[in-house]
């Protein structure tokens, strides 16, 4: 993990950066439920599942979104924090086995309306399984320091 | 954990239901770490946290978000789906020992785009703690099928 | 998780509810192993557990029997508390991707030899597998206020 | 962990033994919570335990039997299995922080009714805390086979 | 476990001992990966781990280590402290459902450098898959009193 | 996580990298028993601990190492690989609340006796507590391809 700063104006419309892959595991599914409280037979029950559309267990939605955020957290930018998310949304299920990764586009940049030493970078999270599909999408708002803050 | 189908209709607006509480411990900031991969020492470090306008370590957002949305996954309702959440807000921060609820609120309805045998609902999500400070808030969109679907 | 007070004279003789059920996992094995310290090969070692009448690794008791407990709690009774179990029996074993739920029977209710405001209720509980079958029994002894304690 | 062969005829009426000791943890709490899906706030609720008699956090029952039972599992007895448990009592609160071990008594040897080359051994459990209170008690029931088969 | 004072005079050149036995499951691999930090795909991507010569995912070397040094903590001796290691190589991977043991062989015995009443005493330690094959050594330095201190 | 080829000839005698520091918690401890087996009293028993020279519990040689080592899990470099450890000394013990950090210093290159196009970089690795004393020390071998072949 290393520590750079990165201020609003480093921020470059449409540039883009993909993370490392991790799969998603059974244990996975049992530690969210175990973490949360969540435990849905959709999630938990292999037999409940069999008679459900998706025939199989689905990962719990925010735990898709808290790994696949968590797949970005490589780099600590002292200059920025996440104020939050808007439009997330479960595009596919995300099943026992299937790898996914993370791709951030900077989709937005703009001022922030409280602080005008800061503006705010909207980072495009798309989480994409090992077929290349999208299962989850959320637009991440950053409200970053201006390094000329005049 | 039981089971009811509530409908489209059912849904009364303005209604509000509150979970039981749950303390955020150190477990839980070294269970998320783990579980999502992301060990920044905002989290972890406590001698850095010191260093910080909080003077202590504060919990990941997408913890307070997943334990927030487990603490209300107590009722199967098997005719609505989750759709994603607008407006997710990180108010406050959580400390370790912070004790939090969720209170959910019924704050919209409205058609579904793409289902005519469907609407959408919207679920104002609050985590408060033991002070009765929002410290996380969402807007959760489900889409739930209509008991009259003429 | 709701919360209802619910008197020695509210329980039915005879009534019986049921639990969603839960997959058990290799995970829920390491986690038992680990959280309780008994690392015997019968539960561990796939390649001992080969040689044994079951021919694969089989759950700890203590799993079965928290884990079939664990699924009963889903409604707060406060005006009640577990005084103990008894005739615990390990009927069968459970393995390795068995989906288990939990029936509860109020089977015996009478006086609390102690306390005369309250009286003490058997709640027989058969932990069952995807097959049917009972792998766990024990009787339940709760003490429960009277509703009319003159 | 070592592997022993003891007979039904070599279990001593009378005989204790006792486990090393163990403290009890707040994650210890957290983690029965996630295994077992028990979130009841008398565990997890620090603030709502304060207005509970007991003024703070209890350990789940089922967490006390399991850890106290596990205590025992250092030696491995190829010629017993374990039949069930007896008489299992909650007598006092385990708290976060308490120190617990386990103390075994051989409390009644008889015939097994349904086998006759084995025989039924009592291991009298005591869970005991730092100040020597017996916080969980149980009879262990143990079919183990007889050297003298004829 | 066990207490037993074993002193430097007591350990014998060349005797060896052999552990249990323990299946090493996917749930290992994430606990030490969440534990640790180390999200490496060698250990965490499925098909990341398709294009390497191994063609699946790797234990971590570090959890080898641990769990092969942790099988062997059945005695406690309270005349001996860990001092550390020498020659600790990774010499086989290990993955996903193999089945490891320890086995432990009295190597070396020598004088304390820094202490006359205590001794040195080497124990070869090899972690070892249900093929046979060795897939870790170490050299186990332990600091061991002298009984005869004189 | 980043992927960069650091090739033989790139390793700067000398050089020192620091990781991120983390706060090594009782969370870590139990997590540590439970993923290896390893339940000492030393490690887990309060009470006892206070009886020991250090008075308090210390954590496993094991986790300390496996953590410190974790810290550095950053940056993948696809053309080494870890051949293993030299000298691995516990140097002072860690407790509850330490918090802790490592540095790698380049400590040595030479040919590698078995490969012509690589060879062998060793990495002292030291981890470091809150007051700046080194808690664990150890040699890393890492065997790496030159870029030069020839």
């Amino acid at each position: 993990m290393a520590e750079q700063s990165i201020y609003f104006e480093d921020y470059e419309l449409g540039s883009v950066r993909t993370t490392t892959g991790r799969t998603i595991t059974e244990t996975d599914f049992i530690v969210h439920a175990g973490h949360t409280g969540d435990f849905f037979p959709h999630h938990m029950d292999a037999e409940f599942a069999k008679t459900t559309p998706f025939g199989q267990r689905v990962a719990h939605g925010t735990m898709v979104f808290s790994i696949g955020v968590g797949l970005t957290a490589s780099l600590i930018n002292p200059v920025a924090f996440s104020y939050g998310y808007d439009r997330l949304r479960f595009v596919r299920p995300v099943f026992i086995g299937d790898t996914i990764h993370t791709c951030i586009t900077i989709a937005a940049k703009g001022d922030d309306p409280k602080r005008s030493g800061a503006g705010r970078v909207v980072e495009r999270c798309e989480v994409i399984n090992q077929r290349g599909e999208v299962v989850l999408a959320a637009d991440h708002i950053l409200v970053v320091e201006r390094r000329d803050k005049a």
